[in-house]
């Protein structure tokens, strides 16, 4: 970020790059790169963090990018401006692609010590960024009459955190395919509890726009299951998750992530009860 | 461009994806490219067309952008209608996205088998199309109260033919650093010849909308300099951009290479007369 805003930076530019990635939400994917990394001893700390770095950037870039007026037209982000209301839709624009570069400039500056490694990764965060499956394919979606719903919220959502567990994989030295599944039943969670917040209403809490996947006829799995299958939905993709995690030294440290995610996906009136009875979903959310 | 529209990318995504880039404008920034590579025999003939394939799609992601409502709002480009006035902004602005990504893994899938060349040349990609000196800066300045003339035409056109030149002699085992003046120099001279394109009205010939810099204020070295001095100005470019070339095994390609792309640049009436005498600039040119 330093060097993106250095000399000779436009003013402007740089400020919104900070805004944009400044301060952040709940840095879960990057969370998630760096705990498969550390599941194999981490063993090169520098090549993990450049991962965990680009797949944050490419995340933070698709959120100014959800935000624009011609996408979700949404006023708050965080609880703050979003960004092309802070900036105008220029910078958000040019935001969105300097930290696409940004993101694949982190790991193929450590090319040259690790090539296998870092061109693993940056073909698995291109294969989430771009066409035809990853976080752009995804958005281009909602462009089409007839949308593939399955590939939609895979490209969309989980195809990031797919890219976040196979990226900390490889710097692992582990076999990457083996995470995929994981990364991906997480993401998914990740999207029925977006689906869940904005179906919820909670604008203030959230931090930014509610029930706008109706409003715009978007897919949403509450709309297809409802509340209460899109709460079941979510609590068995997340048993999924923990369950797929392939045998490795730190185990348990990414069962422990992926609760931890688990706890901040679900707010806790949709939370699943310990006793085992049914979540308490009351008639406002039915 | 078979990978990036294939199944299951959204096929609106798809199409548009290959209309940014099929039919090509004049393909000079990868052309310079692998001129300079041959000119050291194109050693890695895979790696060099990687990257010409790279240049010139964030060159394609640049017009698509250029051309948004928010931008230039132009309603052509090459003679048909822009990329969002037939897809959308929202499908345009995906494909800005998809390009970039698509430029950068086009090189990266190239590391394991030359790390530090594909290396080089990813950073020479990056410093061009981001933040704080490339593309993405160089629009960015549009948006300031108080422009750095020589930093936006610097960023918005020269960086691109900088990284080039720089890539072409990276693949060619060359010193790039040599070639990084060469590619600038016929970088400035299109951004003179876009100026004095822009300002001579003529959008039939050109395909897109012209007489924008003045309508959206914009820095022109036609306005600084007048019809006259900006026509020197090509010519001296382009002058330079030919002493500059570095000694090499095909200096003489490359000399060609910058004459053919000189023809292109200069309109018939703005070309150097043979004779010595002042190029002819009717009264329309003043």
């Amino acid at each position: 970020m330093a060097k993106a805003t250095a000399q000779p930076c436009p003013a402007q530019l740089a400020e919104a790059l900070r805004y944009a990635v400044f301060p952040g939400g709940g840095r879960v994917r990057p969370g998630l790169c760096l705990a498969v990394a550390k599941a194999y001893g981490d063993p090169d700390p520098e090549l993990s963090d450049a991962a965990a770095v680009a797949v944050e950037l490419l995340h933070c870039a698709s959120l100014v990018q959800d935000d624009l007026p011609c996408f979700d037209d949404a006023p708050l982000r965080r609880g703050q401006p979003s960004l092309h209301r802070r900036f105008g839709q220029e910078i958000a624009i040019l935001v969105g692609d300097a930290l696409i570069v940004m993101a694949f400039s982190a790991v193929a500056s450590h090319v040259v010590a690790w090539p296998a490694k870092a061109s693993g990764i940056v073909a698995a965060l291109a294969h989430a960024a771009g066409a035809p499956a990853g976080i752009a394919a995804g958005q281009a979606w909602e462009s089409e009459a007839s949308v593939d719903v399955a590939a939609y919220h895979h490209a969309k959502t989980a195809a990031l955190f797919e890219a976040a567990a196979v990226a900390g994989a490889i710097v692992g030295g582990a076999d990457s395919r083996d995470w995929r599944l994981t990364g991906g039943l997480l993401g998914e969670a990740y999207q029925v509890a977006d689906d869940l917040a904005d179906a919820s209403g909670e604008s203030d809490r959230l931090g930014k726009p509610t029930q706008q996947d109706g409003k715009k006829s978007r897919p949403s799995i509450v709309h297809d299951l409802g509340m209460v299958g899109a709460v079941a939905r979510l609590n068995s993709l997340l048993d999924q998750a923990v369950t797929s995690i392939p045998p490795c030294p730190g185990r348990s440290d990414v069962q422990n992530f992926l609760s931890l995610a688990a706890a901040r996906l679900c707010p806790p009136e949709l939370r699943r009860p310990r006793n085992g009875a049914e979540p308490d979903h009351g008639s406002q959310l039915a």
